[in-house]
């Protein structure tokens, strides 16, 4: 029987934003390939004898490259297995997953794509910033701020420059130059921008500021990597409608361990309170 | 005791698409504000004694206005209701759910955000179609083709014509108007696009072209509204990459009766067939 490779988008990081068919796909995998970035916190959903892969960094190891995640896929979807590529936010926005499905496609493996919610998105609703408003912002680009601007890959700064919202990813390291060059090709320095950190989740972090200070701001609170930044009229509104506030239990882990009929509504209790809640369902005997 | 509004973006159609949060918002959601357009399957998740408020379109009855939803938002929150208004793909994407957040909080009525997969990214994910892909496209212009191409909510056509990909959502009455424009601000008319109707949906249509041809073929075949826009060169991977096939039972409705236990898995058969399925859980007596 052949097998199947699921493109899983995770979300921007708060559990709750995974979706209903990716949780399905996770609670059915027989091999995971995950991101550390973002999906740790659903690995409790896969089924207790499923084979997890970090494809990403972690200490004491390299990351795998692109060709080793393709080959992964492609090894255990030949072997008949179910296997899961679970990515952080969607797995279409800078998530490489055309490359990971062109790869089955290619050594003729099913797969299907689950798109998650992206955090060029969500961080910003999250902070408060809706990424589109009417009377300010009729639409927004979206790139990424690893990419060094020069070349193929690289940013039309001119083209972002005049964006209503400009939406960067991964913008963290580059976050000084890439301003600098905002302003350089047109955009005003008292446009306002933010900064969020680990946007959607209960250690969550927002700057505000604008193209002309948001850089000098984020340095000054430390603000590192990962970050969303966002810069346009509609970063103005995150005063007024900041509305998410880490509950008393923000980054606390909390083991949930009753039978699963009653571990569901006690973790949605601590859910409400900011906790990660781990579900550790036990089987009466 | 103080109500609460949830702006729940409902994803792009594929009721899988949903996000837990979003699903758990509506299973405890006392009144639910909806709009026709993508929501409709998940309204059996509400509670059978939910108030149902239809904000959008339908026979022989207007759409409410925004100031009307507003004020449906902020008075059964300040009579202490648990509501959820429930949106098509994303809120914040041209959804007016940043008017709808302060709507509320100048009512001091507290709210959430529960982003949704906006059609943006998944329709195309779902016709094969990468929004970002290494080496063809570093960044993706979001814009809305209803407006009327003037004024403030305007598109820039320059800044489109520049983007790698340009995905244009609510295009379908302007498509023509709209790249003839885009062909005239420099996008090359070889360029890649596509057309994708009920994306992510069981009746899902799909016609490929490019900036000069996407127009009248999408007139040909008679494709209409709600359709998703994609010019760039990611658009050329649709062929190769299309995965999703709307299965045997696609477009049937399936109502499933069993008690709630047995429902789920019964229901998840039949998704996977491609039914949209309907729970209408019995309890034993």
């Amino acid at each position: 029987m052949s097998g199947f490779v699921h493109l899983v988008g995770a979300g921007p990081g708060d559990p709750g934003l995974l979706t209903v068919a990716g949780r399905r796909a996770l609670e059915r995998a027989e091999v995971v390939v995950y991101d550390r970035l973002g999906t740790e916190e659903l690995m409790p959903l896969c089924p207790p004898d499923a084979v997890l892969l970090n494809a990403g960094k972690s200490p004491g190891r390299q990351a795998m490259t692109q060709d080793e995640i393709n080959a992964a896929l492609v090894e255990h979807g030949a072997a008949g297995r179910r296997v899961v590529r679970l990515k952080g936010g969607d797995p279409f926005v800078f998530g490489r997953g055309g490359e990971e499905a062109l790869a089955c496609k290619r050594s003729r493996i099913p797969f299907t794509v689950v798109p998650g919610v992206t955090s060029a998105i969500a961080a910003l609703a999250y902070a408060g910033i809706p990424v589109t408003h009417r009377g300010l912002s009729a639409g927004f680009l979206v790139v990424t701020g690893s990419e060094s601007g020069d070349g193929e890959d690289g940013i039309d700064w001119e083209a972002a420059a005049r964006a209503a919202t400009l939406v960067i990813l991964m913008g963290a390291a580059n976050l000084d130059e890439n301003m600098r060059r905002l302003a350089a090709a047109g955009a005003k320095e008292s446009t306002p921008a933010a900064c969020v950190r680990w946007g959607t989740r209960p250690e969550q972090e927002v700057v505000i500021g604008t193209v002309g200070t948001i850089a000098g701001r984020a340095r000054e609170q430390g603000l590192r990597s990962p970050m969303v930044i966002v810069a346009g009229n509609v970063a103005a509104l995150a005063d007024e409608l900041a509305w998410f506030q880490p509950g008393p239990l923000a980054g606390r882990r909390v083991v949930v361990t009753r039978a699963r009929a009653q571990a569901s509504e006690l973790a949605g209790r601590f859910e409400a309170l900011g906790a990660d809640v781990i579900a550790a369902p036990v089987i009466s005997v």
